[in-house]
């Protein structure tokens, strides 16, 4: 348990429509998409909880790909819901719908045996859910963090009492710019980092890749090169999910591993939108993970 | 003369606008910009004409910077003219109005001493002069060529011959995108070198980098970090001024040298943007140059 990681993030039931088709209430969520990605590289385990309509065969699925599912709790009432519509340019979506349902009113409790998971994931989640998640964990090594613009509005307050605690926050380039106030994404980084998040700001740019600022470096790798983006949902969180994977993997958070992280969360983003949901996931294997890893270090090189 | 570059494209009369200040008729054009970059690799001779409004300090400042001018006509009349308004989004601008001037019935002439040149940017200019150009030359070994949509709309059948004679063809991304019929960017790239370049596409993506596709190997270069962009103008024509200046150095176009070449384009556009016009090559060294070419290298690695 030493290399596990700590996934807070939702549950879903997406329906998605893209330029190459229509899906309906598959499997989706923050959680699910952190979870596979960095199922991987060590053992992700979900906090969060379902209604009793979530589909056995999803469990059965995030179950086989080594995910420890004995935090979530199942309560009455509806799985959380997501609709959404892309276009041709893969970074812009409209949300048609979320209906929050069973996570309206839930509450983390993290079972006492996980309590000393070193690598925390905290997903898009209220940032008082999110605080009180984190206090119940007694050895964090590692919190990446996520947010989105909804939050950063409506609690900025609590925004800026966890952002001391965090090591790494994740922000895609509309919700930098947005709670920067800048429109330079290098500028954005740097603000964000003075702000007091602990170790590094990522800056994420869908298929322009991804940035980021530490104190001491700068990295920006663009994305994995690829013809056909057939879903995005769910990039950033894969991303996530591959960046913690990795370092819970190594043991070690160094400039390093920090850097090798961003590039397999890099890879697992690509590979994420390569098909509907968590489709891409039912046949990729590590060894075609590392390939695409080591491609990505050819693809930049000079 | 052997490592000496051709640069056939506009001297300008600038007016731009943007978020950071206004300037009024400064030094501009395409050969300007691709001229000034290429000058700190090699001597670029640049083949163009000027109205005799053209101030004798921008042709004094040229020459300083050790670009030949020996191909350039004074005519009777203006100098071509350009103005541009840019906002938050640099990768965004409005034309005002582009006054083509002496250069609407001008053909380019070659003095004889320069016919044996190897290196040639053929800049943005209607393809039937690049033509005209192109067969004034007799030993040619890297031809790389831009263009914009204005021309790809109204001559797509001259687009189509100059193609299989250019070694690398440049695009922005909306050009890649409309000439491909492609969104996909990748997609895009592949499909613009089956239509028979000789060796690469590259699609500049300003403030996000740059691609190069060729039939061997994709390289994707970020652009160089920046926190204020003052003026994006001339950043294309400064790229492409990199790339063969140092593949004219060099004397030799391989994959090493193309891939360092794209690096070196990629900071002498980060510098032209740094100030209004030309004003950054009024200060900056090679050394300086050098430095940016390692820390891309660095801020990469991972």
């Amino acid at each position: 348990m030493n290399k596990w990681v700590i996934i807070f993030g939702s549950l879903a039931l997406d329906s998605v429509e893209t330029p190459f088709g229509k899906r309906k209430n598959i499997l989706g969520g923050s959680a699910t998409h952190a979870a596979l990605s960095a199922s991987y590289f060590t053992t992700p385990v979900i906090i969060s909880a379902v209604g009793e309509d979530f589909p056995h065969k999803h469990t059965q699925f995030l179950k086989k790909n080594r995910i420890n599912l004995n935090n979530v709790e199942v309560k009455k009432g509806k799985t959380f819901s997501w609709e959404a519509r892309y276009g041709d340019n893969p970074n812009e979506r409209e949300v048609l719908s979320t209906r929050v349902n069973v996570l309206a009113d839930y509450s983390p409790f993290l079972l006492p045996e996980h309590r000393k998971i070193k690598y925390v994931f905290l997903a898009n989640n209220p940032p008082a859910s999110q605080m009180l998640l984190l206090n119940q964990l007694t050895s964090t090594e590692l919190v990446v963090w996520d947010t989105m613009t909804y939050w950063i509005d409506r609690f900025p307050k609590e925004i800026l009492e966890i952002l001391p605690r965090v090591d790494i926050a994740l922000f895609n380039d509309s919700e930098a710019r947005h709670f920067s106030g800048e429109t330079n994404l290098t500028k954005a980084g740097k603000k964000i980092l003075a702000k007091g998040v602990k170790k590094g700001v990522v800056i994420k740019k869908g298929e322009h890749g991804a940035f980021l600022f530490t104190k001491s470096f700068i990295l920006h790798l663009p994305a994995y090169p690829l013809e056909e983006v057939k879903d995005p949902t769910g990039a950033g969180d894969s991303f996530a999910g591959g960046l913690i994977g990795y370092l819970a993997k190594m043991g070690k958070v160094n400039d390093e591993n920090l850097k090798r992280g961003m590039a397999y969360g890099t890879i697992m983003a690509s590979l994420t939108v390569e098909e509907f949901g968590t489709d891409r996931f039912k046949k990729v294997t590590k060894k075609e993970i590392d390939k695409r890893f080591e491609e990505l270090k050819k693809i930049i090189h000079f």
